[in-house]
């Protein structure tokens, strides 16, 4: 398997990493686990898509913004480890939707983002999922996404720059 | 001490371990954590309530509401390593509560939970918690509940099926 | 460096880690992981702040009461330490945010607890965030803060009393 490999199949680009602002990390290692910070819908510099989900958003434009998130949070995965390959499970998905009142397509939202870690991971894109409704979401994001991944054992210790 | 004969000292008798839908897993485990989804109170195949505290449901239905999210949540435990009595410690409880405006009463509801943890694992069932209200809930669950458990050192390693 | 002399030169005095409610605990550890409850921004017997963010509260209020709870937060992880230069690195600050409709300055906000720990824990500070907007939280706190920090190894367990 290689991840660089079907990422590239699906054609997709990692942007850079994104900068987390200046007071906080964009990724931490702990133990063999690497935490990221809560990834937004980046598409270069500007959010690929605002506004809440059951109002400004439809499902299908929600499931493209946690598609996004995910592609944000596998560019921080790769900062962190180098090669993707070395990591060995994907663990969490924490999604956060920014939800209209009313809204109850959250799972459908946030399989934009799962259904994305399971195509380019294969069995190591397994995750747990939780999934929540946000009343109001900073930079009027769409979705809000936090991941875990658990790094093989033996590869290199690092900290973000 | 036995969990399992103290769940059934309470009368309570453990379901499947709920699915979690297609693109996730129910569980995860990492290094000797083990980590659930968020759990929804499902009472066999619908959930036992849905709607929001401090609209259609008082702080009792709530508490009820928690504590199914916690039988789902150990039988999740129970698929992940086999033998309750293979669970050091209960480390987290988060806590989600679908809230109307004005709603207060979050630790009530989750006392729920941590009542039952308490009750089954005794002092291995202490935890730390985070309570959060949430606007807008999957499938308009009351309580969503993410549980993380430290499993002793020596228990074989599992992943999910 | 010296995490409480870098206290003492900011003028905080640690209170005593604030109790947790009866059901849970305020911290536990699992390995070299502290993580901690959802801490509230407590001055002494009463919360130095109530409200909604853009609301009954401004951004500067609210970046006081993200310090307020990240003070609170450093006691818990002093009381499951014993010393605060035992702690490696903090790995994450869950930051969640009490927002009235249209609020979106949980950066702002959350940069209270964030510079804090990054003026006391200097480069040991830098941690991974996640920024949340919560439509109703326990007790009408602004914010609520939840902290992972990573033990150095060889420090002694230890598990809250």
């Amino acid at each position: 398997m290689s991840v660089e490999n079907n990422l590239k199949a699906l054609g997709i680009t990692l942007p850079a990493a994104p900068a987390a602002v200046a007071a906080y990390a964009p990724w931490i290692r702990v133990g063999n686990l690497v935490i990221t910070s809560g990834q937004l819908p980046w598409d270069g510099d500007t959010l690929g898509f605002t506004g809440k989900l059951g109002d400004e958003l439809n499902e299908e434009q929600g499931y493209q913004a946690a598609r996004l998130c995910a592609i944000n949070a596998i560019a921080q995965l790769k900062a962190a480890v180098g090669k993707l390959d070395l990591i060995r499970q994907i663990v969490r998905l924490e999604g956060n939707v920014h939800s209209a009142p009313g809204f109850r397509g959250h799972p459908q939202v946030l399989n934009g983002a799962s259904d994305l870690f399971n195509q380019t991971f294969g069995d190591r894109g397994r995750h747990t999922r939780t999934a929540l409704g946000i009343n109001e979401m900073p930079l009027d994001a769409p979705v809000q996404l936090s991941v875990w991944a658990e790094v093989l054992t033996g590869a290199e210790d690092t900290q973000p720059p």
